[in-house]
């Protein structure tokens, strides 16, 4: 299924960017669970478009309910939520409808669907469907919260600019601090040096990638499943379902590539308080596709912003002649920061689902 | 499900390193195809033990077929395959079940399965759990061979040195060039030096890491589908199945994150014989979850083998103390050039499963 | 998922009787489908209560679609539609809250979500949820139709009384004729019988079950799979997604087991035309979950409306102590007559996913 | 995937009649369970042929492990089964092999796999698969066992003649004692009648139906999902699976449809212990999908054995002619008899796939 993802806890997504609405349909959420709107909604207005650095676009973006919940609730059956779609203005992508824009999925999707795909505004593969990811997110996040597990993310890396990495052990506090901020880093010196980049990117019209760093904290030993089913394969399942990644890495990933198993190995040891711990945590938390106990850690690659005002060569599909490009419309320079929540609202939504199955 | 993956073509991995039996269960084949058992025995020696750099365990590693083939050919129901465990030194192990190694799946595993889990050899968790990968993998290539879609791989780097990448368009008879190697690069240079450094690894008590490179080639525009059941979550989902892999990245992956739109987006164009292509391939063969008829190329990041005899801080789950452990026994001091087959062979499962799905 | 079934197409019903809204999500429709918003409401009508047989309770019932479709065409991405939840009377619940009304589902739900489901007027229990169910299994009807597949439906058998079978091969006219009927059977003089039951039954505050009857013509033979994922397991495990469906069976069903083999096997013949076909259909279109290519006949066994007026012995939850119970509200004292389209709606929706998997 | 049934315990069944072996693969089985293997035998040898009802065909059917347990205790990895296959007479079958046996999947199974299926003995729609299946069910009888769940089947009817039905609580001891039983019947006079029924078929070179009425009790209220996830749902899509099968009902089942909502209703009353309970179960255990903690009771009709002697109408599938077949090999007058175990074991895997998925 598509736009589905989750094995106890299934979360789909639905809609299109300029159609009547997008939203989630969530099913399996433990009943009883009261949902606090404010949090919700503070959390949800952290990947809206806002600022210099992101798309004019204005969306309220706050979800009706239309079933699922009983006085802000979960009541046991399927919550399905919507946001209307109303800031829409298709008539910017009429002109690209014959010319694919070069790193969309104008090309590929015109040839899935024989031509019947809806595009306007990217359609199904738009930013706008992280919107509903969130809402799942959030609601996941409140629920992790009272079973003490915690999920924080920043903005490891864009424009080729680099954050500090989280700590051995980033707390609640941190990710706070962080979700305060306006631009989701660690240090707010390299932070600024980020925004300095992206602001040059769209002066020239084009746009820069970045890199989000997430935690999970307060996960106990013993989640997840071995082979297939683990919690790097279903936190990268999901991950990849998120517009733009192209990479997922947890723990030292890539880098181990590189380091000798005396080096890459965490040695085990004994806490004061008598429990098993580790030394570090190359293994970001996962051996065997189970989690140690240690906080999960995970990195995703977001490419470029496809969308650029510069020219590019593209073809017109109608007669398979060579064209250009420049794509008009409301186009953030860097979407990695407003993925940060993103990130954080899939990992909340796979660690939730691995929780409410068991060890 | 813990050892399944896919959607129509279903594979299961059953079995523990040392117990009776290793195999694969795999549902969904389509049937009248005639499997080339020495061409599926060729490709799964590929991965097996032997030579100075891999473990000394002599496995015959030929599966047995119970079920799924007639005279060979696959007849609609559910082929399963076996492999008998001959060689197992479980007494190698015994010293060890209650000092989990580090970076092995065994302290989760214990915790998870409360002290039931069968780690002998490491069990479920083990290297050995790829030879049945290989089975089904072998017969899905075949079967994409017959359809011209080729896959092959690579080992991309080791212990820090790099091999070459694949050109903008690799061809079978690359890929059967490198298969045929006794260690699978482009770079014979490369190959050398990365050889010499597995080898001083292994001489020193410990073990080296490594990248895979992936490509499948053939594959049309239009297969994978959007958000959560593209191409990228399919393929990352499976190969993090695979034992040790921390990181997967599709075309430029991580180092896309330091781009600008400009660079990574790939231009289209118009081949000579009127058909739609692109100048490049940042892309790794994928947009919006989908094919874009571009060879797919990905990169699968393997830790370093997690066995070494150097002796390691671990503790005892016993009383929860501290303690040190060596590790005995026979193994790799690389286990990244061996997995070389193996993530073709995954690779090749869950494309044969998204052209089985149709577009 | 508790409220999802298919495999390639994915029918996930959402909302609650008297919650904000009902509504169906649809993931894996072809693309390009142009679907009749004339011919869907038409279908639609047909469950819908009226008359004097059934509740007052008023809908428009209309759908309101989120997404999937542009210009009532599918485009590919999961279609969401609603239906607004209008005319509730909560109040009429509230007095038995905490005496659950026998044969519904107050107590069971009422255990396994601990107090926290939503069942004013049946919650997600409610026989309201066919509405959405209809929606996708009119959609699905309409791509079948050009498919040259057709599905009908008949009230086999209501308080008692019993309506012919359908013929060993039905047409669409057939099934248009019993469609256009306000009481959808193919003897009207049964009909009028069973109307006089079910008003009999209204009258002493009771009420009635039934049993409906459902055929799908055109499929051409080799559809389904064997063992669990056969047309038996697929059709059967979605009808008791119906309220109140207690029994399914197929062909000669229950009958077959009072039969001799040389009585139920069906005898294979050669048309006319060369075509291989049977002499008469107790298999009911299905040997080993595959179709014969036959009409595919089943029968679904509907209990009579839990709800009525007389007085039942019941318990109070918040002490477990006896008491008494009399159901008011609007109910219908026979649902089994609008359950056909239901059937139908199901039906198709099953039969759908199978020919879009292919053989 | 056409052989595997279950959610969070996955059974797959896979071989062929004449195949090397047959076998089931278990994901899924809560680790540490410590498997009785002399009652696991004693299990399957209930649905074992033997006596002058059933075929000549020996098979001893004792399984081996090939993985997932160690010292037969259940170690979190997946559980493979291997029956191998020796007294197999393909050559009985080669006659066949153009001229479908009418009520078989001999047509169906050429079509859907153009000629490809093994057909020998049945393949893998062969009544010999459902060995593996008992394998699974045996299992999860002695894990729920532990749990004070019991399930237990007899034969409700066969050639026409009707065996007692379940009391309203029907005991451990009632199954121990069917299932001690030759024949397995709750009335022994009318067990004597059946079986005389069942010779007087065979001596006519015919066969006959039946019926298999299974219950489990212990069950607590509170475990199934609503709509396509509940207990009817799942039962019946996995019994659907067992070859012969051509109707399931739960409770009063198709009964219930002729019956007044005041006589079907049951109403809920008080123990003397203070729980809730029901006065009678005409629901079989289950409302809205969800368990009531009554028994959980359902029934499965058998089509007669469709193997009969007599000659009977079918058709060469190499020109498309009319021909006549008369059936040789070893065949049971009636299957419905040793299908009782079967029963019981698909509902016990159904069963504690829902508690291991808790409420």
């Amino acid at each position: 299924m598509s736009s589905q993802f989750g094995n106890k806890l299934k979360i789909s997504v639905y809609g299109q960017s300029h159609g009547k609405a997008i939203g989630v349909l969530i099913d399996g959420l433990p009943a009883g669970e009261k949902i606090d709107m404010d949090e919700l909604n503070a959390f949800m207005s952290r990947r809206k478009p806002g600022g210099k650095l992101s798309t004019s676009r204005k969306e309220a973006d706050m979800p009706v309910f239309l079933s699922g919940l009983t006085e802000n609730t979960t009541c046991g059956s399927p919550l399905c939520a919507m946001i209307e779609n109303g800031d829409a203005h298709s008539g910017d992508y009429e002109s690209i409808r014959y010319t694919p824009r070069p790193a969309h999925a104008d090309y590929t999707a015109y040839v899935k669907w024989a031509g019947s795909a809806d595009m306007r505004g990217g359609g199904h593969f738009s930013g706008r469907l992280t919107a509903p990811l969130c809402i799942a997110g959030g609601i996941a996040k409140q629920i992790l919260a009272k079973k003490g597990i915690f999920i924080g993310a920043h903005l490891k890396a864009a424009a080729g600019i680099w954050d500090e990495s989280f700590p051995l052990f980033p707390d609640k506090d941190m990710f706070e601090t962080i979700a305060s901020k306006a631009f989701p880093v660690i240090s707010d010196e390299a932070g600024e040096k980020m925004q300095a980049k992206i602001m040059e990117a769209k002066e020239e019209l084009d746009s820069v990638g970045g890199i989000v760093e997430c935690a999970a904290i307060g996960v106990p030993a013993g989640f997840g499943d071995p082979m297939f089913d683990g919690v790097e394969n279903r936190v990268a399942g999901a991950l990849f379902g998120i517009p733009a990644v192209k990479g997922v890495e947890f723990g030292k990933g890539f880098d181990c590539a590189g380091m000798r198993g005396s080096e890459n190995n965490d040695p085990m040891t004994v806490l004061k308080n008598g429990s098993i711990s580790f030394e570090k945590n190359d293994a970001g938390g996962i051996l065997g596709g189970i989690t140690t106990g240690m906080p999960i850690v995970v990195r995703a690659a977001f490419k470029p912003t496809p969308s650029i005002a510069k020219t590019q060569r593209t073809v017109d599909i109608r007669d398979n002649t060579k064209t250009e490009i420049s794509i008009k419309g409301r186009h953030d320079p860097c979407i990695a920061h407003r993925a940060v929540p993103v990130v954080e609202a899939v990992m909340a939504c796979v660690i939730l689902d691995m929780i409410l199955e068991g060890k």
